[in-house]
C-alpha cells in the first residue's frame, strides 16, 4: 500500500478537502500513473451528492485522467514508465461475458469496476482522480497521443467518450442530421466530434447565449429550447438527437423532432423515470436510447480521432483548492466547458 | 353516393347496431369492395370508447377487411372486377412527404388517413370495414394471394403487418432472440412470423395458458410474467422484445431482458405515457422504439410472406349480431385469437 495526496469528501453534504487516501501496491498487471491533470464531471457532484444512490464516504471522484506512467508491474508489457496515458470512468471488468468479449466492458453484465465508488476485485472501493496518483491495471490505461496537451485532454475521457461512442454507433456522420441537446461539458465535445464526423449539427440550448462557441465549434444552426417556435421548426428534422441534459426535459417535443427511425440517445442521466408517450414514437419509427461512456478499445479509438482532428475540449484549470468553487460553478452551469484540476497544485501529505 | 348496410355505434358507451351509411361514389382512381369478412381489432373498442381521444359519431370501424372488387374507376389498371382484396389500417395519405415518397404511407407527415375516423380527402370521415361494401382508392388496397382462405385472412391487414413489419425492421431472424409479449390477436401472430423469419420465438404472457398453442405458433419457449423468477432468467436475454401489450406493464422489468443493441418495440399503444428510467437503457445501450403497421408495399410483402410460409391468423367467426359479445370477449382476453365478421350475416338495409 502506498498513501498518497487525494482531494475527498466526507459525506454527501461536505465540501471536497485535501486528504490522503491508500493506492494498492502496483500488481504484476497494474501501472501506477503520476496524475497531472483531473477534469471535474458532474457525475462526481452527482455521485458525491448521493443523487444517483447511497455511496461510501470519504470518497475521491474525478474519472478524467492524464497523467504519467510512473512503474507499471512485472507482467506489464503495454506500458513503460514515462508513457503519456489516460483513465476514465472504469478501471476493471468481469472480461468474461459477452459485453466484455466484445470489448464493450462498459456494458459488463456483473458492471464494470467504476474508476470511483466501485468495489474493486479486492474488496476495496475504487478512489478516482481528484488524487496524486491512480494505480490502474494496464488493460483499462488508454495512450494519450503527442498532439493532445495534456492540460486539456482529460474531460475525452469520460465527456469525449460518451459522446463518440453513440455517434459512431448511431453513424452520425455525412448527410444526417444531429441536434445536440445542452451546451455543456458532454454537449460541447458532442459538437465537435459529430461535426468531425461530418455530420449537420444544430445545438439545442436553453438559450442562445452559447451560439458563437456553438458555431465555432462546428455546429451549423443553433436554437433556443426556450423559445416554442423552434420545436415548430424542426419537426421531424433530425435523424439523431444526443441529449446531454440530465434534467428532466419535455420529451414528447424533442421526439417529435426525430424523423424516420431517429434516435434520441440520452447520455445524461435523470434520476427519476421519464414519461415516454408510445404514441409518439409509432410517428416515424422513433426510438428512445440510452449510451453509456465506450469501450476500451472504441476509447483509444476516440482519442487517436480527436489527435487526427484536432479536437480537444475547452477548459478552465484550476488548483486543487478551487474544487469546491468550480463545482458550485458546474452547478450553475457556469462553465465553458469543462473544469480541470491541475494536480501540481496539490499539496503532499504531511511527511 | 350509395347507401350501405353497417354496424355502427353511435355513441362512445353504446352498442355497435345495424344502420346504413354512405360510400363515396366511385371516382376514376377508386375500387369499390364488396366486404366478406372484417375482422375485429382491439383498436376498434379503443377508438369508439374514446381512449385515443374524442371521436365522431355514429362511426363504422373496422380496419382488417377481406372482399372483392365489384367496381373499378375509369382510370384503375392495377385491379379488376372479381380480384380478392383487402383493405387495412389506412385509406390514403399526402404522398408528397418523405415518408410518403419512400412507400412508408403509414408515417406520413400529414397523418395517413385512416379507415375509420379519419377526415377523407373530400372532409367527410371515413367509416370502416363493419360494413357490406367501401370504396377506396386504388393505392390502399392489397391483394389477397388465392392461397389464403378469405374468411381468416382478414386480421393479417392490421395485426398481421403491425407484427410483421418491426420484426422486419430490427432484423429477427436466424441467430436472433425474440420475446413476444403478449399473445393476443397481435401476440400470436408475431409469434408466427417471427418464427418463420427463423428467429428463435419466447412468448412473455400472463400465465402458461396459452402455452401449448404458443409452440403450435413456433415458440421455442414460453414463460408466465406473473413469476418474478421469469425476469431473473431471462435478464439480457433477447435482441428484440415486441410488446404487443396495450395495459401499462413495468417496462424496467422488460427492458431489463434486453441484451446488447436490444429494441423493445411498442406496437401496442398505452394512452398514457410510460415511466422509462434512462439508467435501465444505458445497460446494454437498449433502446425503447414504436411502430405504427406498415407500408402499403411492406403490406403486400406480408401478405405474399404468410401465403409463402402458411401463416394464417387464428380465428373464430361471428355473425354480424354477435358483435357486441365479441367486443366484450376481447376485452377480456377471451379469443383465440381474433374475431371476424362474416358480414355475409348482415342485413340488407330496408329499400
Amino acid at each position: 500500500m502506498m498513501t498518497v495526496t487525494a482531494y475527498a469528501a466526507a459525506s454527501p453534504t461536505a465540501d471536497i478537502l485535501p486528504t490522503t487516501i491508500e493506492r494498492r501496491d502496483v500488481g504484476p498487471a497494474d501501472v501506477l500513473i503520476e496524475i497531472q491533470y483531473a477534469g471535474i464531471c458532474h457525475s462526481d457532484i452527482h455521485t458525491i451528492r448521493g443523487d444517483w444512490g447511497p455511496q461510501t464516504y470519504p470518497q475521491t471522484v474525478g474519472h478524467e485522467i492524464a497523467g504519467i506512467v510512473s512503474a507499471v508491474g512485472s507482467d506489464v508489457t503495454m506500458w513503460a514508465v514515462g508513457d503519456r496515458v489516460g483513465v476514465g470512468c472504469m478501471v476493471n471488468s468481469c472480461r468474461e461475458c459477452e459485453n466484455c468479449k466484445a470489448g464493450l466492458e462498459q456494458y459488463c453484465w456483473a458492471g464494470n469496476i467504476q474508476t470511483y465508488g466501485g468495489v474493486d476485485r479486492d474488496g476495496t472501493v475504487t478512489q478516482g482522480g481528484y488524487s496524486t496518483h491512480i494505480v490502474v491495471d494496464q488493460d483499462f490505461v488508454l495512450r494519450i497521443p503527442e498532439s493532445l496537451d495534456m492540460a486539456v485532454v482529460a474531460p475525452l475521457l469520460c465527456a469525449g467518450i460518451t459522446t463518440y461512442s453513440p455517434l459512431q454507433h448511431w453513424r452520425a456522420g455525412a448527410g444526417r442530421t444531429v441536434a445536440v441537446v445542452g451546451m455543456g461539458g458532454l454537449g460541447h465535445l458532442g459538437v465537435k466530434i459529430a461535426a468531425a464526423l461530418g455530420a449537420e449539427v444544430t445545438v439545442l440550448s436553453q438559450t442562445l447565449s452559447k451560439e458563437a462557441d456553438g458555431r465555432a465549434f462546428g455546429a451549423a444552426h443553433y436554437y433556443a429550447t426556450s423559445d416554442p417556435a423552434t420545436f415548430e421548426k424542426l419537426e421531424n428534422g433530425f435523424d439523431l438527437i444526443l441529449n446531454t441534459v440530465s434534467a428532466e426535459i419535455d420529451m414528447k417535443a424533442y421526439l417529435k423532432l426525430l424523423r424516420l427511425d431517429g434516435v434520441l440517445i440520452n447520455v445524461g442521466a435523470p434520476a427519476e423515470p421519464l414519461p415516454i408517450q408510445v404514441f409518439t414514437l409509432f410517428g416515424n419509427r422513433r426510438s428512445f436510447a440510452g449510451s453509456s461512456i465506450g469501450g476500451i478499445r472504441e476509447t483509444q479509438e476516440m482519442l487517436d480521432f480527436c489527435a487526427e482532428k484536432g479536437i480537444v475540449p475547452e477548459t478552465e484549470l484550476i488548483a486543487a483548492d478551487q474544487i469546491n468553487e468550480a463545482w458550485a460553478r458546474v452547478l450553475a452551469s457556469d462553465v465553458r466547458y469543462r473544469f480541470v484540476i491541475d494536480v501540481a497544485t496539490m499539496e503532499q501529505p504531511a511527511a
